[in-house]
């Protein structure tokens, strides 16, 4: 993967994940392949979500009363808001936003469900398209302007403490899903002037292309009493007194599928994890002339056993060459093939070939739903071991600001440094090289500031940006 | 239910199903109980559609350009399309419309990947949220301005015997779609004042709700070749000739809902088919101070054994009373209700309570599975039966317009009469009596029109519509 840009835009196009070819900037169609792996990766969050968060739907769009009224999150979405001005040809009498994020639709309607304390907490979840003018260069699943995979959970709670708690709960329920996808990520507090507009603070999760960019992959914001103070969520606790409630909400987005596609994929193709993959296993018949029938029939019988245990196969009995059908399902990344010929029928065994590590190996018919299973944690557990292992190559910790600057245009990656944690030296640092700070990795003790030299309060990241 | 427009609206808030105090007009929220409801009721639809179609995901947002592209078919949405003018605070160089319906956003991508024969035929389905600028009077689920459960098929052949084909497989689809939902339908091609606009004929299901009105839910649509002239859908055939392609398009709304809800309900509430309850069954201990414990241990542990029969099953252990549970299960329309008691314990038996028909009756717990399979098919059956039996009576035939007049006004449903299928006629006979005609039900020789008195073609249907 000489060039990271040029190999994603080709895949996507290779493995039928999406068409950029929509006659409007920066949004794009789902194509039948990619629509079953953006659902089995969607699958897997709303059954963690499902746990302890009621599914609902709000509505698309948003009056511009409300939008405007909490104010400094407005200004923080002003410039890329969509704009419905006509309903056929009448003009509106109040402009209409295309949701950027559901904050607004969303707490008038918390104002009047949370009445009393037995009300909270209050957790729910949408997954629904969002929308931003993006005046940047778009790319799909990463920077689009119909973001439509827009994975948003808000609560409610009568604590402080409870919010706090939630914020760490909903960060243990994103590691708990990136696990799964066998995703590697750095979680930090994002710097003040890069929280979420409204928010007390956010904690992000990122994670390294394989350009060295990092790539923002979700994001978790104390509310504090912000929107409630605005919107007026307030709730009757047992004494009788009204209160404020105070709101948590977290958000994932395309750039989840993104990254299991760039994480893991390598110069064949697609690589993907088998808790996500449309389909997990393939099997192929080598069929020569003779025992074809035999062949073809015990295929069928493994691929009805393997169902049975719930995985996800495709027999692929289509007449061309298996070497063809290799390289389809490389590329489409398919995490086991089975190959079953005349020879294999007589030792009563198959061939699994792993797309991981490209290991091959026979096995036995008789237990071999017990062989597939394992074959696939151990295939789970590999590339996650693989990707947290080429991620962490690339967080270098400098001790100043050449230093950093150097590592970022010769090995690119992520940058780790002692920081004081004041807001100008930060913007200082940014401007210097050219970079973001990601955040604050984790508070701490001696040491200083790799650029201004005082007293250093904490291990900060910084990295080029998607 | 005397007052059906009442009842439908203080059920959904009661059950609910949605809060329609969402600051749109004609856009509503989904609730956690509604929205769960509507993905039963769209899993059945899908699992049905997967067997063949291909689930894609198309952009929300068409360009003026393209929505203009196909002149009838955009002077048949012009007056009700939401129009985007402004991204941020820049005027965008073209509008951009919200998707009334997805022809022009999915054909100018068809014309891309149909190439040749052998892509054909192309067929996919989507489910997304459509807009439409209704001015006339709106009502949740039923007249709405943000459709949010909009699943629509569109395919393309070769042929124009294979599109009819479509249509008729399509037809097929539904009925059977319909059937789960224990929902009675009529099925008429629409007059060619009311099809669809760019088809070239369309056949309907309709449906007649508790006050007699009739209620469009579900069309399917044979477009011919002209969108596929519009938008340059072309192959190559064997012979190696570019030929046009032939297109059907047919689609389901939130109104399914709105039927299932509506049809099946009763005076105390919602009475849902067990294929679409989010609860199919629920467990009620009945607990007296002694053997407490016990009872509940049964409960859980029959809750335990039907979930892995595949039920979906909740135990309502909460400390209030029984009667007051039973009022809010059968509220929310949950098919079938068990009760365990200390008695019923010592029978081995348990008490089964059917919501649609209110029959009560003891089963032995060592066969309560299949008892279990068994009530909720027959409460299936029966629902289906109870449905049809009303919707029949619903339909009546009269010999002239004076009649019809009548029966609309005095026993409301839908009037069926022999027809010329003239459309100065069908216009007058709408004009006189203030009906629309929903269709032809059936061509048929003999008989003369009951209008205008020339030679009849066939069987038709009019009605008060939603």
């Amino acid at each position: 993967m000489t060039d990271f840009s040029e190999w994603f835009h080709d895949i996507l196009e290779e493995a039928e994940i999406i068409d950029s070819r929509y006659p409007v900037k920066g949004m794009h169609v789902w194509l039948p392949h990619g629509f079953q792996l953006r659902k089995e990766i969607l699958n897997i969050l709303k059954n963690i979500l499902d746990r302890d968060h009621d599914e609902v739907l709000f509505p698309l769009l948003i009056p511009e009363g409300e939008l405007a009224k909490e104010g400094i999150h407005v200004k923080g979405f002003e410039d890329e808001v969509y704009w419905i001005t006509h309903g056929g040809l009448t003009e509106l009498n109040q402009k209409l936003a295309l949701r950027p994020t559901s904050e607004t639709a969303m707490y008038p309607m918390f104002a009047l469900w949370v009445r009393s304390h037995t009300d909270l907490p209050l957790k729910v979840y949408q997954t629904v398209n969002t929308f931003r003018y993006e005046t940047k260069h778009t790319r799909p699943l990463i920077r689009v302007r119909e973001i439509t995979t827009f994975t948003e959970a808000h609560t409610v709670h009568s604590t402080r403490k409870e919010a706090e708690e939630q914020v760490e709960k909903a960060i243990e329920i994103y590691k708990e899903y990136f696990d799964m996808l066998a995703l590697p990520y750095v979680i930090t507090r994002r710097p003040v002037w890069d929280k979420f507009p409204g928010a007390d603070y956010t904690m992000a999760f990122d994670t390294i292309m394989p350009d060295g960019k990092s790539l923002q992959i979700g994001t978790v914001h104390n509310l504090g009493q912000t929107f409630a103070k605005t919107f007026e969520i307030t709730f009757e606790n047992p004494e009788g007194d009204h209160k404020l409630g105070y709101q948590t909400c977290y958000g994932l987005s395309d750039r989840v599928i993104a990254s299991v596609i760039g994480i893991h994929g390598d110069d064949s193709g697609l690589c993907l994890p088998p808790a996500v993959s449309p389909k997990q296993i393939v099997i192929v018949p080598i069929i020569f002339k003779k025992k074809g029938e035999e062949v073809l029939e015990k295929c069928r019988s493994l691929k009805s056993s393997l169902e049975k245990e719930g995985f996800r196969v495709h027999l692929d009995d289509r007449d061309i060459r298996a070497g063809k059908k290799y390289y389809e399902w490389e590329m489409r990344g398919v995490p086991l093939r089975i190959e079953i010929g005349p020879r294999d029928l007589e030792k009563n065994s198959a061939v699994l070939s792993r797309r991981d590590n490209g290991e091959k190996f026979s096995a036995n018919l008789d237990n071999i739903c017990d062989e597939v299973e394992n074959t696939l944690k151990s295939i789970t557990s590999h590339m996650k071991e693989k990707a947290w292992a080429k991620m962490n190559s690339n967080i270098r910790p400098v001790e100043g600001l050449e230093e950093a600057r150097d590592e970022i245009e010769n090995n690119k990656g992520v940058i780790s440094f002692d920081w004081c944690g004041n807001e100008e030296c930060g913007k200082e640092i940014e401007e210097k090289i050219r970079v973001d700070i990601l955040g604050v990795q984790k508070e701490e003790d001696g040491g200083v500031c790799f650029h201004c030299s005082s007293k250093a309060t904490c291990r900060a990241l910084l990295a080029r940006t998607y």
